[in-house]
């Protein structure tokens, strides 16, 4: 047995006695019931997955896991293959988005080279889990091999159990990697049927010559490697990025050490898609932390039963949504334990009715 | 002249070129273009309000203000009229939600008693301008004179002007007394036309019996008062409540001192609504929070343009939708100001199409 397989069998149901007590809490605090609306679901799952009637979020840390593809030959992507590694020092320097999002939220950023195409200094800063510098061209045949595959996701349970050290409570996924949202679209349409038209969106901004050849891609992608919806990690090898693989590795090895982990967009979700695909005890585990406008991204959400939680037309990946998602659960979890009670406040109840 | 005309006439336009400077350096940032999505629109809109093309909103207050309703007599809420008393205690001792969600995204919470029918300690805690204890039942006749709707507004704006020794940059509304949904959907009726039982929700948490009586109350409000849509001190007057009107007065003063103000769910809107009515170009100043499940809530946001940064199913008032999103408009601001630009990062460009 893997340590993949390892890993699963070692992920248990949620706590249902812990979520019933954080729901009979909710209905003691000073307000109306129900009043919160989300954020008393969201308090409420938190319990059953961390197992505690009054859970606990502040350390939190979002895994960035970057990789190159090799379907950007296609022209899919209005960004050159550069930007990848470009912009993983970027994150090293503190200068993206998601490291601004992440100091709102007190989130700690880790970044982790899967397969960038280029050479990067590996260190403190910088996780290396590098599979290969970039997968092969999805639309000729197969991204990567299965061992791949596995070796992605392998990787990702590895970069979560190394944070485990700092006994983090709340983990997000974030992408980054130039022709990520091709793959993406791919892994979406091999899992939930629907067509590259449907799926395909302008990811980083393609015009509309961009999107036909991505649409095109795709279409040679699923028929020359027909991916297997049944086996995850077929699909992840054969239309996948090391990203991706990593990034599923998180939510399954998340899952096993219960903590709730938010996706981000649709890179995340793919991977979220891969991640359950595998080990669809994990799904009860993943917060979706808001809806892109990548139109996959609603598709694949769909397929997995998910509800966003915001919806502020963002399409940036990096883990941006999933870490403003983060404030959310934060307040959520806070309300949950540090709102009086109705008794302890001497506030009168609702009337009997 | 009084307070009130003089504070509407020093309100300005907002600042175009601090605005057109904003959105300049959003196409600089290390993303393409657009990606943050409603982020960059906020951030910019913050950067036309303040003046500044690096906003900040790093001090926050969340103006939770409090009335009680004589309309309560006609069995309007599931709650006694005591809680509105009894809640702002629990505002003091910082056990609600307010006071939890305040301490999230690092805001200051301001407690008025606008017209509070008990008696109230007031001290440093408390900001006291009580107009009446509570209002006349509106479904009767006026629940104020116009005499008492001015004062209302004109504490609002005191109770800002007081708040801006401490620097605020970035306000929010917030509203606690019981009955007040009832107020709210009378003025979003009578300045949107649209009918009682459009607007009538049911508020803390009426049964189907207690939002019959709702509709009822509201629809002798209407045609015993018969409010003046083109004159909003006669529908404030008519059919509002004291801490509806210090909200309005509230709006008002950000708008006159170059403060974005977050606004609330449904008893906010109708303030903003007196406040639009009132001063015009105060709506540019004005953020929506949050959609509240009040169906009264999205008819004033549309008649208003408004549209809301979260959706989250709540609906408890004190202003808890406003202070999650002040969280969402300080990361907006933080990215525009914090995020390094492609010249900085190295990082490259979209390629030219």
């Amino acid at each position: 047995m893997g340590r993949l397989e390892s890993t699963i069998a070692t992920i248990k149901p949620v706590d249902e006695q812990a979520a019933a007590a954080a729901r009979e809490r909710q209905a003691q605090l000073t307000k109306p019931a129900g009043s919160l609306g989300r954020l008393e679901e969201v308090a409420v799952r938190v319990a059953g997955i961390q197992g505690r009637a009054r859970p606990d979020v502040s350390r939190k840390t979002v895994f960035v896991m970057a990789g190159d593809h090799g379907v950007v030959a296609q022209g899919v992507s209005a960004y050159p293959q550069a930007v990848t590694r470009q912009m993983v020092g970027n994150f090293l320097a503190g200068g993206a988005a998601i490291n601004v999002l992440g100091r709102c939220v007190g989130a700690r950023v880790v970044v982790v080279d899967m397969g960038v195409a280029g050479e990067l200094a590996c260190g403190r800063e910088l996780v290396c889990k590098k599979i290969a510098r970039g997968t092969q061209d999805l639309s000729c045949g197969p991204a990567m091999s299965r061992e791949q595959a596995r070796g992605a996701v392998e990787a990702g349970i590895e970069v979560f159990e190394e944070e485990l050290g700092r006994g983090v409570q709340l983990a997000a996924t974030g992408d980054m990697g130039i022709g990520n949202t091709t793959a993406s679209a791919a892994i979406i349409a091999a899992f939930t049927g629907r067509s590259p038209a449907k799926v395909a969106g302008r990811g980083t901004g393609v015009d509309d010559m961009g999107l036909a050849r991505k649409v095109d891609a795709l279409e040679r992608a699923l028929s020359v490697n027909r991916p297997k919806a049944a086996d995850a990690l077929d699909v992840l090898g054969k239309v996948g990025g090391f990203e991706i693989g990593g990034l599923a590795g998180v939510i399954i090895a998340a899952a096993a050490h219960r903590v709730p982990v938010v996706i981000d967009g649709v890179i995340s979700a793919a991977a979220a898609l891969v991640a359950v695909g595998l080990a669809p005890q994990s799904k009860e585990f993943v917060i979706a932390g808001h809806l892109s406008t990548e139109p996959g991204h609603r598709a694949a959400l769909e397929h997995l039963g998910l509800d966003p939680l915001l919806d502020l037309g963002m399409r940036l990946g990096e883990g941006t949504g999933a870490a403003l998602a983060m404030g959310i659960v934060e307040a959520a979890v806070r309300t949950l334990n540090e709102m009086a009670t109705f008794e302890d406040a001497g506030v009168s109840g609702a009337a009997e009715t």
